[in-house]
């Protein structure tokens, strides 16, 4: 137990491609870089299979918000839906508890 | 924006395998059926690449605390200590928001 455990947020991104996704590896990248750029930005952790699994983790909500309406990453956002998304979800989380293995 | 949204809540884990993980398969799919039979349980996400990422989620504190300590699932956790995983991470969180996007 970490006594002087910090909340943070983690924002889970689960989605599911379409067939044709040109142009959309290199938007990935962009984004990734931008986001890492971005106040209040802590990580982030990215695997794809049938579905794509990517969460991101924050210092506060505001610092969520001020991504998601971050000019190049809303253009992002549509290109998203209109190129290369059958879906998506995107869930809000604040992080509570934490612990590690490691051998 | 969900009105009657009910808090409920995700497990995050995040693991890094060793390169060879005979029986890991077996079990995952042990676990995965197990965990669906759990009270509380709400659903379940998975993607690995380099690293990979397993989502769960779950009514209550409380349904989280009884699957970890849920005896098969113990002796899973042991065996991927001693054998699977190099790195784990396991965050517990607390969904506050959520949207969604399909075509």
């Amino acid at each position: 137990m970490n006594i002087n455990f910090e909340p943070y947020y983690a924002v889970i991104f689960t989605s599911i491609q379409k067939e044709s996704i040109e142009g959309y590896s290199e938007m990935a990248e962009k984004m990734e870089v931008l986001a890492k750029q971005q106040p209040g930005f802590l990580g982030m952790d990215s695997a794809r299979n049938n579905i794509g699994i990517t969460v991101s983790y924050w210092d506060s909500l505001e610092s969520i918000k001020n991504w998601k309406q971050q000019t190049d990453h809303l253009k992002a956002q549509l290109k998203g839906k209109q190129d290369w998304y059958h879906w998506y979800n995107v869930k809000i989380c604040k992080v509570e508890r934490e612990y590690e293995f490691s051998v």
